[in-house]
């Protein structure tokens, strides 16, 4: 389907709620970084560099579904696996498992697609098919 | 099912990523928000009173599924339509859409259960039923 | 000197960390939603408005220089008042003070720049003079 | 005065707001993890195991001032240096110097107290003075 590249994170006080445990947005915050990781593993520039020459801004969410098995403190390390599941013309899932040694934390499988920034209203952004180039390297 | 409660949210520039829209995981705490100001609404006191008199620190999640459907900028407004709409003897499913006028922007269903903090170790924490004084209150 | 704002703010479960408190990196999200909210009170469009016709993509700290005096918890409301206390040709000082009734939280005063994105390689931004008609709409 | 840590970071594009520049508050909350991560890399242990045996909860700010003097962008890696550069009976100054290659990106000095979670009420939370064999340790 894809490479799969893998990404470290280390949990710190303030990615905890009052409860102790890591606030559940933070593991979608710490995925989307693994989904661009994923990318500028594979060869594909940041999107800020892609931008200037493609027009590309990102890769927003369609739609998420997520579960979580364990809870997580601070001062605890998280690996992140993150690989395409399936690439379509228009979207692509992306799949992250995040572990903590032989725990498995959570895991999310997100569905995505490539904006370009509209260039005469730079408000807007609108979707473009996969690009064919990015998939190559990803493969 | 439960009580319908409602949530106004103003999109800031710091909500808002490089592509110039809401980064999705600021959806997430905004429904967080929504999740506990749907029990406050209905008379249940925030997590840290009841804390002192029940030990319960919350209502982490499961398992959510979201989609996101239009994406939004800040300076404008956003109302979070929250209810619960299943509730199983030791999970519950509340459900949250968000609106931008007549614009549907997102909306996702978590799979919640409530949790107290162990008297012995304070770090553990873990789940109980669902209080039945508390879904009466809400239902 | 300047006009006065003042925004609302309900302190969520997801802006405190594993003290109870609110993670003081929040404060400094609101008062830069706050100085924003001044600029946008007293008639300046917003930023993304604002790039597409005068390039202006922001305001930037140069410095900052807070108090933190009393904590606060989740369920609580805060207000947050906001004037600009010195004009100079580049910069402006803009100062916060957050309450929550009779009690001052925190306050901060933040030294800020205009800056506009660069026109040709749109990943560099620079600082211009304060632009006179923003001025103006906010004295 | 102490011994200096350093922590690495890298920015990811949630990090960045719409004018493509980290948002400042990203840098107190790295700033915060380098403060945590000063006093676990000279042996103490994270505040949820010190608040089992002293109660300890957290180093809470009471001031600080920070400077910025250039931007940064996702993609790129950060260095943060900290030490604390004055011990006082109940407050301390930790210094934190971020930097990018050579480039200085921002700087902060905070104030900050250690306290504990009043046994009784646990809402509440009040200073300490400095703990002697934590200071011990850092120096």
């Amino acid at each position: 389907m894809s490479k799969t590249t893998t990404m470290g994170v280390e949990i710190r006080f303030g990615d905890c709620d009052p409860a102790g445990i890591v606030f559940f947005p933070r593991y979608h915050r710490w995925m989307d970084a693994a989904s661009l990781h994923f990318f500028m593993t594979c060869g594909v520039p940041p999107w800020h560099e892609l931008e200037l020459t493609t027009g590309i801004v990102g890769t927003p969410l369609l739609e998420h579904h997520a579960r979580f098995v364990k809870s997580a403190t601070y001062g605890e390390k998280l690996l992140i696996t993150t690989n395409v599941v399936e690439w379509g013309a228009k979207v692509f899932k992306q799949k992250h498992v995040v572990t903590r040694g032989d725990d498995l934390i959570c895991e999310s499988t997100e569905t995505r697609i490539f904006v370009v920034r509209d260039k005469v209203d730079r408000r807007k952004i609108r979707a473009i098919p996969v690009p064919e180039d990015i998939r190559a390297k990803c493969e």
